[in-house]
């Protein structure tokens, strides 16, 4: 089977998961989580980690032994473009990454992001050098900005962070799958196996995902199913659905290679 | 992982896919869909079969090798309860199986079920002695009925058979699981993963599937995809999934383990 | 304009809004309700009638004034076919009416209509001259049946009494529709507005609703918005919407009285 | 009934209809549409109107003899900020109006507005004292951000210019409506009087359509239609509907004033 992998700043990756490592109830479950979910991008807040010494920092520390990880740190925290590549300046700086997800948001009851904020810190950081992820609305003229500002992908949030939402509007998500020229990552706001098949199926080049996955009842079979999810709905996705109609067709006739 | 099993007329199944054999494009994509969904139950309608030799006929034959297989033979074509119970008599006399699904549609247009037929074949079929899994509408008590009378599991559509419609009704099918004690397998009207995956986290034991693999551009990779649809949903379900919530939570901010 | 009337058991309605009569904070409330959506047709359960006296009932004694009311008892309350026959009989045989709404449910948790006991049901009343109108689930074969059975009008539920989910399965509605030779009443289930337009929209030929109208903060003023909402949909139904496009198209683009 | 009004720049609107006025068969359906809208405020592309002689134009005319309409010109085929801005100026410099409707688009597919440029040009009229309502999409933040550039509406689509698809992101819009201190209109993608009642029952202040109206089967009749549908939802949103709840709650059980 033919699975084209995807390709971000340069850097091949064989899984689509990308994982937030926030909230999980101890450090353990986090670490096979992590093991379930097979992701090789790792994100996290920087200003949850010890930028003197990150490789001491409690939450990098015990996923040191494995070396295959891309870590993506994030700005969250900023209100302001300026605030997130300030804070982008000093993770590169510390030794951590130049790949950045850029977050920001002024609202602190829907998180959501700020599209003119966002789209000004990622010119910003791209003419530094940067590898940017952004996280944006599900504007679709927007999402195209970020494109055209240099994005290495554009994250597109499926409804509010932490929320459970799943995807509120699939069918701008399918508009800003099918004109873009980047990889879609869908950020934020999914809740269950079913959103991640959708988005998936919708044609997003994966999904990142922190809550639904840390606090499930079981945090490492839950890792295990999203990971199984983003499998079947790519797959879903490459081998074509039928297309839906309005009125049956009976499935038990005789096959066509009987009837012919 | 504690994987619990599925158990219908006292057999214990792997698999929790059912898989319809007509529609697919020749016999050698037939048999490699088979092998990718890895189903243990394989369903197929009566009259397409050469009662008078089962095992010379053309869709069985080439199946014959692996005898892992559960055959379900279905009673479509049928129009009233009469009709259904001649044909599953005659599937049984011939050697075929006596597990019976009951299908029973005077509707053409729609193909969907008689309820009040459905209910009289699975009544009379259950006294003779067969194991009977009635597909039927989403109607929850009339599923409770079929239960009652009898049926080993219950079938409730999603939608039209072949139309790719999904689950037209997630709350009757989530009241459906809710109050059954046999197990509930969702079948027709399944289009796509995210389809597989809603029915599996509504709580369904298993889904039943014919068109939408067959009729897929690739049916074999879509099968595949629909195998791990329905794992990455039963994972999910027992993984106990976040509840929804209105506004964001910042996945973020400092994990329990460290702010305590 | 044109205003194709609503006629039922040979009854002409200038109305389509079916209006119950429980469950109102209080019995002025009730009636300035009752005034402002206009509704001819008020059902209500026969257990709550006194039926020794019904001239002098709480319920009915001050609808009195106004005699252009159709009453249309109903038989909640009623598990079986033979309880809602007595039911009916009771009322018929005390004067209050031969119309009859079929109500039986065993659930009472959902107080979803048991499919079978109401054909039941329905065949009897029907033989017995009764001008019946059953309540029943989506189910559009067993809708089919109900009207084969004689029933005036059928009326399918949208969602569970009282629930206020609105109508879960428009698919369902829409070929109940389709295939209808009698008047389809949408009842049970409705919580706003929208979800009466929507009904109307599909081409139901009316709505039967109490707890939405009863329970709101304002009875009054939602009485009159949902009878606002029957015209609304009526209307729209008639006037043709337009199809729905994937792509845009400018509204103000040069009209064509004047490219042309 | 105490209806409050609307009020947007200072005026007082006793109707919540925005009208466009292209798209008609011809003139004297035009006519008779925006007389059975009862609409109060206008709205059509500047380009389509002779500048040199407003008064003469074809368009305006026949409507020239009712006096109390808004006109409220749109600035659709503008591409940049500047290129809005500019037809602004000339509109006002013709005697048009001093409201203006900031429409900037440069996807021919979607016709989708582009945020960053419709926040500028909102930005520079509002500074050169128009009355400014611009069209944008359903991202919350930039709908806050107009709102603090001085708009005297926010005007956010429900889906893309004349697609029918309805309001795609409920949840979106209820979202700007809460966070809102001017009024919302929701502009663009309402197909039928359904998507107008969920509209208005969302809250939203008004809403303004074009194509639904034009070019339904009868526009007359539509117009009708859509006029009622706004009332009903904003009476409806008004009247405090009934919350949702998962299982039935009997309707015709004693009303709580015979019981206690």
């Amino acid at each position: 089977m033919n699975k084209q992998n995807l390709t971000i700043g340069g850097k091949e990756l064989r899984s689509r998961f990308f994982l937030g490592t926030g909230r999980y109830p101890n450090p353990f479950v986090q670490n096979e989580a992590i093991r379930a979910s097979d992701a090789e991008i790792l994100t996290f807040a920087i200003r949850r980690v010890n930028l003197e010494a990150p490789g001491e920092d409690a939450i990098l520390q015990h996923l040191e032994e494995e070396r295959n990880f891309t870590y993506l740190p994030n700005t969250s925290g900023a209100k302001t473009a300026e605030e997130a590549v300030r804070i982008a300046r000093l993770a590169r700086a510390s030794g951590l990454s130049d790949w950045i997800k850029v977050e920001i948001s002024a609202n602190e009851k829907t998180l959501l992001p700020d599209p003119i904020e966002t789209l000004k810190a990622t010119e910003t950081l791209v003419s530094e050098g940067f590898t940017v992820l952004p996280y944006t609305s599900d504007d679709p003229v927007l999402c195209k900005r970020l494109e055209e500002a240099g994005a290495a992908a554009v994250m597109p949030g499926g409804s509010p962070i932490g929320t459970g939402l799943g995807i509120l509007n699939p069918y701008n998500l399918g508009l800003i799958i099918e004109e873009a020229n980047v990889p879609i990552i869908v950020d934020a706001g999914l809740g269950s196996a079913m959103d991640v098949t959708q988005a998936m199926e919708l044609g997003a080049d994966g999904v990142l995902m922190n809550t639904p996955v840390a606090r499930a009842k079981n945090p490492v079979k839950m890792a295990e199913a999203m990971k199984l999810a983003i499998e079947a709905g790519r797959l879903s996705y490459e081998a074509g659905r039928i297309p839906k109609k309005k009125y049956a067709t009976a499935s038990s006739g005789l096959p066509s290679f009987i009837s012919n």
